[in-house]
This record gives C-alpha cells, sequence and structure tokens, in this order.
C-alpha cells in the first residue's frame, strides 16, 4: 500500500531534507515517526533534497507500508503526533502502485523571499535575505525574464560531483512581487539542478543592485562559465509545491 | 532631548514588556541597549505592557537623553546593534519634551490570528492560537460586534489587584477578515485593559465554537460578572501599532 505526502517544514531546526548522519534531516524524522507507527522501517521518498535552512510549503514524499488496517486520516494524524511540530503532514492520500515523488514528478514552485528594507522586522527574521543596498525593481524583472525558458544552466547550479549532468532545464516563469520592501521571486519550472533557484535568485539581486549587469549575466547563461558565485540564502528559500501528471497520482489508476 | 521609538519583537523569548527581575523583558533589552550607547543607564518607557509571548509589529517608547551628538538615524543603527535580532526599532524620531509613550496614547490596535484548521502549518507556529473546532464565521462576526461601543469591560479583563479600577473603554472596531483557515480580528480602541484583548478572543472564538451563546455574552458585558476566564493564548496576539494626538509627537511644538 502506498502513500502520497504532502508535508510542510521549517527549514532553520533541520539539516535538510536528506537523511544525514546526525539523523536531523526532514527524511530522518518522517522515516522515525513512520517507523513508530508501522512498526518497521520504511524510506520516505521525497521529491528533491532541500537544503539545511531551506522550508517547505508543500513537499511532497511516498512510502509504502504492508500496515493495511489505517486510513489516510489516521496515518496522517498518527505520524504527525511522531513529528516535531515544525514538520507537519498537511496531507495524505493513497497512491497508485506506479507512483513516485521523485521520478514522477513533472514540475516544481519554488518562492525566494527578499526584504530590501533597512531594518529586517523581527517575524520576518529566517523567512527572507535581507537585502541592505537598493534594488531596481524594473532591472530586476529583466534580469528574472532572462533566465526564462529552455537554457544550459551549468553557470548556475553547483557541481555535486556528477560527471556529464544535463544542465538543460526549461523554467516556465519567473514571477516577480512586491509589497513595500518584501519582493518575492516565484520559480516555475519542471525542475532545478542543485543550488540553481538560490544562484538564480543571487544573481537577480545582485543585477537589481547593480554589482553585476545583465549583458554579462546573459553572456554566462549562454556559455556556461564563468560559475557565478553568490549563492543567496537559504533561509529566503520556499518549496512552494511539485506537480505530478494527473495519472500519476490517482489511486483509481 | 528625547525620542520616540517604534518597536517591533517577536514575543516568543521574551518576558514581555516589562522589565523583569531575570533581566529578559522587553523593556530590559532595550534599556541595555540605551545604556550601551548613552553610557548610562536611561529608563526606556513603553506605551503599555505586553505579556509574555505577545508580539508587537508598532510598540511605541520613549527615553531621554543628554547624549546630543547623536542623528535620529545614528540612534536607530546603535540601538539596533545593540538589541538581538528579535527585537528591532523600526524608526526613531525626535519627540517633544511633553511627549509620553504611556500617558500621551489616544488608541491601540491589536491584532489577534487564529488558525481553524486541521493542521497548523510549521511556519505559523508561535503566531496564531490553533483551534480544531469548527468555527461559524457569521456568529463569529455577531459576538465580535457586540463588544464595539463603550462598554464596562469588567467581565473581560483580569484584575491586575488595582481596587476601584475604571473598566469602562471604548471600542472603536473589530474587524473580522479570514483567508482560508486564518482568522484575524483586529481591535481598535482607546485603549485596553489587562489581558482584555485575549479574553475577548477567547470570548469570540468559543462563541463561533458553539461553546457560549450570544445572549449570555452579552448578559455577561452588562452585568460585568461572571469573569470570563478563558483567555486566548499569548502567541496568537499582536500589537499593531499605538496612535497618539499629531500635536503630541511632533517636535516642532
Amino acid at each position: 500500500m502506498k502513500w502520497k505526502l504532502t508535508v510542510a517544514y521549517d527549514g532553520a531546526p533541520y539539516s535538510g531534507w536528506q537523511s544525514q548522519a546526525d539523523g536531523n534531516a526532514v527524511q530522518d524524522h518522517l522515516e522515525r515517526a513512520v517507523a513508530a507507527v508501522e512498526g518497521k522501517r520504511a524510506v520516505v521518498h521525497g521529491s528533491g533534497r532541500t537544503d539545511a535552512g531551506v522550508h517547505a510549503l508543500g513537499q511532497v514524499a511516498h512510502f509504502e507500508t504492508t500496515r493495511t488496517n489505517l486510513s489516510a486520516r489516521q496515518w496522517l494524524r498518527a505520524l504527525n503526533a511522531h513529528l516535531p511540530p515544525t514538520i507537519r503532514v498537511l496531507a495524505c492520500v493513497r497512491a497508485p502502485a506506479s507512483f513516485h515523488a521523485r521520478f514522477g514528478a513533472v514540475g516544481k514552485m519554488y518562492r525566494y523571499r527578499i526584504y530590501a528594507g533597512e531594518v529586517l522586522p523581527p517575524l520576518e527574521l529566517g523567512r527572507c535575505w535581507p537585502v541592505h543596498k537598493p534594488l531596481d525593481f524594473e532591472t530586476m524583472k529583466e534580469a528574472a525574464q532572462l533566465f526564462v525558458g529552455r537554457h544550459d544552466f551549468a553557470a548556475f547550479a553547483a557541481n555535486r560531483g556528477k560527471v556529464n549532468e544535463d544542465t538543460v532545464r526549461t523554467i516556465e516563469r519567473i514571477a516577480v512581487s512586491r509589497k513595500g520592501p518584501l519582493i518575492e521571486l516565484t520559480f516555475t519550472g519542471e525542475g532545478f539542478l542543485y543550488k540553481m533557484v538560490r544562484m538564480l535568485a543571487g544573481a537577480i539581486v545582485k543585477t537589481a543592485a547593480g554589482q553585476e549587469d545583465i549583458s554579462a549575466l546573459r553572456a554566462r547563461l549562454k556559455n556556461g562559465t564563468p560559475k557565478w558565485n553568490h549563492v543567496a540564502p537559504a533561509e529566503g528559500l520556499f518549496l512552494v509545491r511539485v506537480r505530478y501528471a494527473r495519472r500519476a497520482t490517482s489511486p483509481a489508476d
């Protein structure tokens, strides 16, 4: 029996999504919760990693169980009872045997939050990147637009040691919005490379601050080099949601 | 020389506004910051207390200094440099000698946030009251409306040991808004008694949950007894702003 989970977490207390030796990754907490309910260990597969400090509003994961006497609602409650309050299962549904949180994901939405004011309000602490330089909003939109479409993002991805990794990705949209000093960049795409959203956010902000120019950014994207080296802080990044093909998630299939 | 400060804080780490023996009240932190800049202690007067755990978006305070070589902007930066990041001075302006943060306040706005959904999202933790019972939104608006106007709020205030305290107050408005499971009650009034906003929020929510009825609530308000005993949790309450008469804050006076 396979279950699909929608999971939200505050990234601050955790060592990222992926299981770590310290046992303090979000995946570790979820696997311990499943084990506590199930009576034995099961792997909880996520749609992809999030780094330490990155938040999730709608991470997706799945796991398989042999226990058949619990409903989706009972699983949701039981898992939350075993999880710290900074990790919550928001939804739990039966998934078809073919569902896979990682391989079935066809799109993701990430949001990067920037606070461009002199004094960071305490309740925004750990939830945005405080930028103290004036940012030109029109330049920001122009820089964001550069990255929309199908590109080789080799210059905007950290190398995770993979050889010949395919670094071509399609970004469908980068929405740039502003409410007072709070700026949000919302990235929608088929998938993103390691640290790619934070590198793009870094590039967009540095350009809006006049520390990089659009044409240099365009050349870097086109040439795939030199590697962009300003990764925006983890705490400003939120995994908003993960998209699947309708067929993939319907247990009726 | 007198300075008016607008101060925001996350209430969670602190023992409320008012100076405590543990030295961990927001006032203590501000007084230590002023002392560090000024070289000697000064009292920082707030517009009023907030309890432990209550947040502020725009608390107002004042202090006097003999140091005349710092501009408002320099004070703001110097104070923030000596404060923890969960307490921030958002604004600092010169105030006339007659200004007093507490005695000059002519109105306050408080917001009480309620999360009426099954699972509390991790990023809302400590910033709202999670209520798991279904709430009737129309009843909530009706209950809120009861308290608008000039009333004796004796039944909805904690007794702080003051004898013959005047418990008559005017509430100008209680705005009730909803966005999905998040409900906000925004109270605007001339001033509020000790724990009054949290007692009113408790009464409004219990009525919307069907655990109290409107007529009993009306009788309790009218009679001033029995004392309402369900104080809503501190973590859902935010002091939004404090209002002063224009004359009171203009240094040109």
